[in-house]
């Protein structure tokens, strides 16, 4: 039993409390595969290729995280990395509705099981968005993402 | 990486909803323990042995699932069988600010990760403690419990 | 299409936000019984017949309503009154998960369908349990239940 | 008493969790109108007219249900079809708070009621939306939606 | 101890529900200021100027409340006041996530403290949105929001 | 405008949450009261005078804080204290429910506010109940509760 876990998502950008997911994954399996969304729904500030690299630097020393991105329907993608787990931090009640949803419909698809991680208290109020939101205003996001991401985050929003 | 998972109960008794998840864990992680509670706040229906032997009958081909009872912390448990993840099923919001709870405490006093599994939507609706109120009641059971249950339940309630 | 629905619930007393349900049900089935439950979980305050009492006296005028005490479970007393349809009034997201629980619940053991009807928002913060906590500390409850409950619960409670 | 009631909804497109609450409606009061709004917020794949097409295939055999769209508000729409009651799917918490918002708004402006019935477990992760999203990247709906719909969708998302 | 309490919102238009949480903060503060945001992410229906204008005929008669819009971060707006609490009206537990997170955002950046206040049940089903929908419709809001509001509405969308 | 608010609670024991609550109220108001219910539903594990004592030791140092403990109804306690606002830390969704309950009965009864302070996200899976349970197992509740308290919980306990 060699088992891959996918950790998707749209990191834009990554946040601390994605990378305590990431991190407590890679405890708990042999390989994490942290898969980013390219085309979400909603138009992302950063490109998928920033928002990969970003990633690949914030997750330098964890030998068993790979980065990609992809498109497509996530079932199809865990198939073509032979990963039957998805792993997702669960911040909130109204997380939970959609994401369960979201899991059953998976398992349904393609017996892909979700496995939900509560995110650590210390980062239950971060998201994307509001980081994005509260650094469109100037306010300074140090301790909220990595460095790097709050650099390139400077450079976009000014 | 030789993981060893809990799912910790009270298995009072154990229904097809446990089952799923119990089977589900046993895909996912090398050896899973299920691992009954003892004395919980509520008195339960069956005694300790009872609950270990009908999940003992009901797991009969799943290779590496084991049954025991404990009794004190679950996380001093956990440190015994070195098992350093816990797996829960979810099934319903009102389940989720508890369990997140206990996940979060558990963290902190142990390191110990938990990992919800969304509960199949045909269990939905089904718990310990609702089986016990319709079998007293005199309702057929039957698909919502395993055999053996059945009949226990019919024998201790008459 | 002659449907009888019924209303079920303890009534350890009626409240006002109770009595909105029956009206509201009685406005829309061709008849309602209200059902009380002779013997619930928790040690009830007032007597099934001092309940079914209370009931009958403050739903006077409505034509269409019957109540009457049960036991046993709720799905078999609906195939004696053939009533396919239960009516439960719904106030809270922590009522929503446990009502919804015995719904699919019911639905399964007998096809009996549950229909939920948002309680008056002017009700909301009412429930029997309530009433009695604060009529126990001498409140005046004048206005959450009809006045020959506020009565009885004068008498009951000093 | 005549009751008709409505099962008002976007249905972009109907899915098999929408008919199961048109079925069981059916069986619960003698006339049943499914009321398509026309213009709702979000900007619809399918044409009011299809999306009636494809809900009037879908129902066939229901003897006393009829397919409609609308414009304007939906309790005047109520009105002038003579229905007092509201029936729509209650699937998930957060569906709750807005449905109840909207029930409560509309009891404010006409005292028109709404009746709530839990969905199908089967169905409890399924969603136009998402119905569209999978089929979107190729997925295949069979057992999600009518086949007729199937059909469609994939004529129209390739 | 002299406290600024803010109550900020984008009032698009301001609602009797709003109103409500306005006036109890008077009485529990020694000044509010109602902040209104002056560029909401959702484009709003009515100019800033417009909002503040309604929002001042509304509070007429209460004497320690100032209206005025800002932008920028609510958390240097409250700086700015010398606020720090920020008031704001809890309708419902969907808002209850959203609103907590940005709370705890707000005390992360600047120990700015939030107090919760129950909106009235009678208003539960209130919000701006849901507001301009039905008036849209032509339906009638008297009730739901002040009369000034109700009258720039109709001028609005006719 | 010289505001008194309460904080009530069981405070069986009082954790390192409670009393994060209690010193932000104490920043937010003239006059903080502690309110000790003397007698709970559930049997308390301290009698009513080691939960204040334990109480007053924990927060020397605030100079506007009193401890007391009272029994009867809160809305007349807090008449005879002059106190027209109760302050209470939010948890999660599931307090919600019960306290905006509470809080529009409060209301309701007599105009007493309440204002619910969202707990600090590192106290957010603590309650009094846990802690007990834990250091009933022999676990080190050391971060959790102020010293004093884990001393006697020791004695308490075993």
């Amino acid at each position: 039993m060699s088992l891959t876990a996918l950790c998707p998502g749209t990191f834009d950008p990554v946040t601390n409390g994605h990378l305590d997911i990431v991190e407590r994954a890679s405890r708990l399996f042999e390989a994490v595969v942290v898969a980013v969304v390219e085309n979400p729904a909603k138009e992302p500030l950063f490109a998928p290729e920033e928002r990969v690299t970003m990633l690949k630097e914030a997750i330098v020393g964890l030998e068993n995280v790979e980065v990609e991105s992809f498109s497509g329907l996530l079932v199809d993608y865990a198939a073509r990395r032979d990963a039957r787990i998805i792993v997702k931090g669960l911040r909130a009640v109204s997380d939970f509705d959609y994401e369960l949803q979201m899991a059953q419909m998976n398992h349904h698809l393609a017996g892909v099981e979700t496995c939900f991680v509560p995110t650590n208290p210390k980062w239950s109020y971060l998201s994307s968005s509001l980081v994005k939101e509260i650094a469109g205003y100037g306010a300074d996001v140090r301790g909220l993402v990595p460095d790097n991401v709050r650099e390139r985050l400077q450079e976009k929003l000014g």
